[in-house]
């Protein structure tokens, strides 16, 4: 029986609240040339109490030595299996999700960027110059009108495609129709000053979809053509929407998502938690969830900040970024029943300083509820999250830590 | 998706170098009797120079309370899962890919000893008084030449046998022909007193096999009638060849073996590796990595000392096995680009003293590379090794680990 099989048959209702807060790229390193990491250098009193009051331990991602991307690291935390065949999400799935793209198993999606070509046709900025999210929504309101008059004219068939606009220079493509498939391969470059790649499939069952495509990306550039900066637009990461059991099917639980940033309202949507508007600040997600409390069973929180910091190599930006997250913990902690509720204060994988990108390391994990042994560590960082109470665990094993604490776990046999 | 599946999806090109430095039977126990251990006993500065620079941690050779063999407990260090059925592979093909056998799928090898026959055909001696190698050569050219005749006048039949020497007493025997069976018992009684074991097939597949066989071994048998000490043979571990996919083929990394003994030979040359032709001691295998230095990603050093004083409950013995090797070991470590390349110390095995042979127990492990977590522990100690920021993992968890150290594995998912 897998993990999750095991969970599904044990689990009932209860009354116990679950929140994890979730600090993205939370865990760092020391090295000859940075001997503390941004825990230890940072002055967080509220997670030290938080660590002091309950058990500590750490978080391997998916596996020794596999660094995660954003969306296995997330869904590991949720209680599947990022190496699955049913959890390998494509980003653009994930973002699709995140941005509230409505599709369905057989749709494809394509992560876009709106760009700015030169004279010849080659990428002069892949970002359009960052225009602005209104000045995205007024550019896909240009697309949507193009694309329609054309497939009323017969000249887009048997597809129905549509942009959606996400952040700034971002959008979601939306491929509806029979038989398509993700088999695409990427028309961004990645480089200025080479031009978008052709259209390809990458294999045989991919050929019929790419026709079908081509007229309409013909479309989509013409009506870009006299854009000021938006005159061009990649495409990358093609994919389909994968299925995965939600955590109602799971455990009962009714989950909220309280996260700024697509990519991750994306990983919580696929696993089917509602996503609540608020917006990317520690304060405001926790006003989220103060005012929607009662309505979840699970509340998941993320924080980008530490991550950001780390991955520009800012020791100093992650340490302030943790301090600003601990100064607003006692908020969120406040809102818990400590006779019954269970919080967990852990990342999605480390993104030390020295690496300038995410890694394999463990995370630091912080659980607090009515049955975790309170351990002797009282701060919290990697090497006291090393020698605590719950050990070094999958990412995918702390869902069942967190149901238990919550009173939301059966008994296995008799 | 296996571990092994999961590292080879994600494995990419990298400057980084791994050392990984195998000393076997390194693991030892505290009892009542012998209140330290062999590495606490031992005068290590160099050791604890690379604990205190790198991270500890310990490996669970196979799993929880089992005691491998060295064949398994080698194959997970490279990162193979021991249990796995392609895995599971006889002493007797290990030792045959170790002296330099050359056979393919399909071929049959077993391990022989050289032994001494009295009178009666009983054994006296099963080690034929521990002929030396040239004397192994002299006496496996008889027997080539005995087999060789006989196949010519038709007495062997849809079979090819050959005989290969070993060290001192042993030889490899070899079968090619069509559809053999390596389900053969033993014909070593494995004591002084008792004849050989008639050849006995251990099932209906390989009675067609020991058909052929039989009149080969009488062949053999009278070949040998009157020499002086090596006058009859015992055969064991009858086995065929397994097909593992390379270190190249799952990783990229080319691979080199510097190790004396055979076994260890042929487990690195199931994994791909190239068998640099050294002696056995520390410093001799450091020199053939020197020589050979730029040819290789991955150095495999494999030392016996330990084990062989473990296996003869000498402490003593094991711990200054240790001083010498760690006498040694600046050289090695000077080799090493502190920037980028990755050196690993931990053992196959632990052999503890007090138990005089194998056994299950974690065995220490350092990692020193430019992203290792410098961790507080500044011992190589099996209580050192027990607090480190690696924790304990199985031995095939620590392949993902350096290859991950080594810049070699790109992120998993998006």
């Amino acid at each position: 029986m897998s993990g999750i099989e095991l969970l599904r048959r044990i689990a009932q209702p209860g009354d116990g609240r679950i929140v994890l807060l979730v600090l993205d790229g939370l865990g760092d390193l020391r090295t000859r040339q940075q001997p503390r990491t941004a825990l230890e250098t940072a002055r967080t009193p509220n997670l030290d109490a938080l660590a002091a009051a309950g058990a500590l331990g750490r978080i391997v991602p998916v596996a020794q030595g596999v660094t995660p991307g954003s969306g296995p690291g997330h869904l590991a935390l949720f209680g599947y299996d990022p190496t699955s065949a049913e959890a390998d999400i494509g980003r653009g799935a994930l973002e699709a999700l995140g941005v509230g793209v409505d599709f369905g198993p057989g749709d494809v999606v394509a992560r876009g960027n709106f760009a700015t070509l030169d004279a010849d046709g080659r990428v002069a900025d892949r970002r359009a110059g960052r225009i602005s999210t209104e000045e995205n929504r007024r550019i896909v309101a240009v697309l949507d009108r193009a694309l329609r008059e054309a497939a009323g004219e017969g000249r887009i068939r048997d597809l129905a495609v549509s942009v959606h606009p996400g952040e700034g220079h971002r959008f979601v493509l939306l491929l509806e129709g029979p038989e398509l498939s993700p088999a695409i391969a990427d028309t961004d470059p990645q480089e200025v000053g080479a031009p978008p790649a052709a259209l390809e499939a990458r294999d045989e069952a991919a050929r019929g979809t790419v026709e079908r495509l081509a007229p309409a990306l013909r479309v989509m550039a013409e009506a870009l053509r006299d854009e000021p900066r938006a005159n061009g637009f990649l495409l990358r990461g093609f994919a389909t929407l994968p299925h995965l059991p939600t955590l109602a099917e799971l455990y009962g639980l009714t989950a909220g998502c309280f996260a700024g940033y697509p990519l991750y309202r994306g990983a919580a949507r696929l696993s089917g938690m509602e996503l609540v508007d608020c917006g990317q600040a520690f304060g405001e997600l926790v006003d989220g969830a103060r005012r929607r409390w009662r309505d979840f069973d699970f509340l998941f929180l993320h924080v980008k900040d530490p991550d950001k910091a780390g991955e520009d190599g800012d020791l100093e930006a992650k340490a302030r970024a943790l301090e600003a997250i601990d100064e607003g913990l006692p908020e969120l902690v406040a809102l818990l029943d400590e006779e019954r509720d269970v919080i967990a204060v852990t990342g999605d994988h480390s993104t030390p300083a020295p690496m300038r990108a995410h890694s394999w390391h463990p995370v630091p994990l912080v659980v607090r509820g009515p049955f975790c042994f309170v351990d002797d560590e009282t701060a919290f960082t990697e090497t006291a999250a090393a020698r605590g109470h719950l050990g070094t665990i999958l990412s995918r094993e702390l869902m069942g830590l967190l149901l238990a604490n919550a009173g939301r776990l059966a008994k296995y046999g008799a």
